[in-house]
């Protein structure tokens, strides 16, 4: 079979360029997380096909690159379905994982258990500018802890992360899905019906308030009941004030804890953060995965037209894999999608390192080659970054290049001569 | 299907006790790596499968995780072997992805390029104690460098890592597989022989010279030819002497200048080293994969009964994707040994950070609680880490379980009160 040079369709190879960057976020993010009393942890990147399809993924599960079954265990003649073939895949997301991981040590981890996770995740997607098969995901998650002391520390830590590089001109979304309920519940809309409504007030930012009303009558809501909804949307601001009106509003059909607790989310982030951007309540915010079970948050940034981060609270997961009802919340930060701002943005990774380069005659060999090596020790040991090259027939385009890498000082090499 | 709480066979969940290990490492690989000129770059987890099945992976090619064809592509009915299943597979190492983007970015990379790759490999091998079938692979190559400066700085920045992770008895062992050659062809082999030759040789430190001895004899080699070749490793010493002796005594067997680049490896090495550690000239060393041309090296260390890394050149690997004949030689440090090691030496990363937990009365809400979170930025940009969480009934356990985590001040906070 002839070779390929290709990588595999929709996946990326990294050039040193991007990986600079890559290699310096991935860095600070560790440092900032550390700081917040995050701890590392890793799984595997193959998880049970059992654990993968079990309707915790929604959309993504129909994404699975999965993997073949090996040895005797593969029956091809026998096989009617996949099933029959595959006994893994490979990840499509960390909160699944996070979650088995949980279920199996959690009685050996410390208790709230503050967790980092870096790391690959594959969806079989079809292949589009700037979406690729192969993506790296980083998940902050506070396992055990029921309080919105979780909420506060998960954005606080992604704030100063985003801080860290730059990032100013940014909105923090929060919402809680019990709110969202509450809103359907009091509005008349039947239980049966929300998650078709909240598909259509996703569109908001998109459609405006009249477009959501036109679609909500479309799809033969009263629309008693739509105008109901919407009024409440007209009288919401977007700080603490809109969720006190929902608080009073909302009487009967929203705990006043949760709306006591968004509050004091909010204001504790505004008072506490430790770099620029705004926190806004945002009740059309939905986000679309179905195992949220309280607040949830994304980042709106203006370069980006989207989300760059998100996440939220959900309670129920890890007991589908435990039995054991755990509380759990956490915020995702759209890794390949800073990347990709950092790289327009044309961002210089501040190393403050010397590049050094010694370039060496053919001739140069025995005695005088060690000596060389012995000076670029010296001088790595002084702080610099040392590379010890041959010379090239062509040394000014040689020079050029390695001027393109950020060398800027060269240090000719010649035998039986000096530099 | 029941969801499974344990990783799949043969792979391994990392805790966050190992993870902050494995961070500081990589942390360092990179930092190291980078002050030799060396830049990261990546290639996705997962490749065509026909380079995968190429032949230049020996026996890894057995070990291949398939990746299922998906959506019209797959047609299971008219499927009879694995081949018609599937279009990818996940890499058992680094190199071969490392040839394929050389093969295809050449003309826009650094000449010579020097890479470095951290990334997870996969080997669907029998599962066994501390061989896992995902591990981490480090690997540092340069590319597109005839000369031995290659052979000189990999072998120069690999012993500097070691150093900086406290390693110090160590040997790095080094050969030629064209001395290998030249020594078999001297005694009289024919070329043919070589292989099963080099397969007996290579379990010298194992069975001792008359081991193997007997083994070729058994094999129904010459006496005499045994008897020469042996009569040679018998006379060589493992220092620049033993290449000098093999250059002299396998003239017209032996090109000089291979002799002249391997004593000039090893005494620039010598003389240039930053961190303690032996280099032996081993003319049993041999060294597995096939597809190895000249040098060939590997790490000995005493606590540990065998490599904990190698390399060596091979300068026809990246031809076979690319057509273009190109110079290339790798150093592949054994990440998951290293690491095995540090943790049986309880080995302690030096963070230097003190550790600060703030546990929360139940009843601390509203300005309190945004007081706590705001005392606690300053100490984290005093430079402590910094958790805040709830404290539990049992605040005894809770304290000891912090200490444990390496917290060495907690701040008791209750509501109306002060710490």
């Amino acid at each position: 079979m002839a070779l390929k040079k290709k990588p595999v369709n929709g996946m990326k190879d990294m050039m040193p360029g991007e990986m600079e960057i890559r290699d310096y976020v991935i860095g600070m993010i560790k440092e900032t997380y550390r700081a917040f009393g995050f701890s590392s942890m890793e799984t595997p990147c193959m998880e049970h096909i059992e654990n993968l399809s079990s309707k915790q993924g929604g959309e993504n599960e129909k994404l699975i690159f999965k993997i073949l079954k090996r040895g005797e265990k593969l029956k091809i003649d026998q096989a009617e379905s996949e099933a029959d073939l595959v006994d893994g895949g490979l990840r499509y997301d960390l909160t699944v994982p996070l979650c088995r991981y949980y279920a199996n040590y959690g009685n050996d981890l410390p208790s709230p258990f503050k967790s980092l996770q870096m790391g690959n995740v594959w969806r079989a997607d079809r292949p589009q500018r700037g979406r690729f098969r192969q993506f790296m995901q980083c998940d902050i998650d506070v396992l055990g802890e029921a309080s919105n002391l979780a909420e506060i520390e998960l954005i606080l830590a992604t704030s100063t992360l985003l801080g860290k590089l730059d990032f100013k001109n940014y909105t923090i979304r929060i919402n809680d899905r019990r709110i969202l309920k509450a809103m359907a519940a009091f509005s008349g809309f039947e239980e049966n019906d929300y998650d078709s409504v909240f598909i259509t007030l996703d569109k908001m930012d998109k459609i405006g308030l009249e477009g959501v009303r036109e679609e909500l009558k479309n799809n033969n809501y009263q629309e008693t009941v739509v105008d109901t909804y919407l009024g409440l949307f007209e009288q919401i601001t977007g700080d603490i004030k809109g969720v006190k009106y929902l608080k009073e509003k909302l009487h009967g059909f929203l705990d006043s804890e949760t709306a006591d607790s968004l509050e004091e989310i909010i204001s504790c982030v505004e008072r506490a953060k430790e770099t620029e951007f705004n926190i806004t309540f945002d009740p059309t915010l939905v986000r679309g995965m179905s195992y949220y079970t309280g607040t949830i948050f994304e980042i709106s940034m203006d370069e980006f037209g989207g989300s760059v981060g998100g996440g939220g609270r959900y309670d129920e997961m890890i007991g589908k894999f435990s039995g054991q009802i755990t509380p759990a919340c956490g915020f995702s930060i759209g890794f390949e999608r800073i990347i990709m701002l950092l790289l327009e943005n044309n961002y210089q990774v501040p190393t403050g390192k010397v590049k050094r380069a010694y370039l060496l005659d053919k001739n140069i060999s025995g005695k005088e080659l060690e000596q060389i090596f012995i000076v670029a020790k010296e001088q790595r040991a002084a702080g610099k970054q040392v590379t010890v090259i041959r010379m090239k027939k062509n040394k000014k385009f040689q020079k050029e290049q390695l001027n393109n890498e950020g060398y800027t000082e060269m240090i000719d090499c010649y035998a039986g001569g000096n530099n």
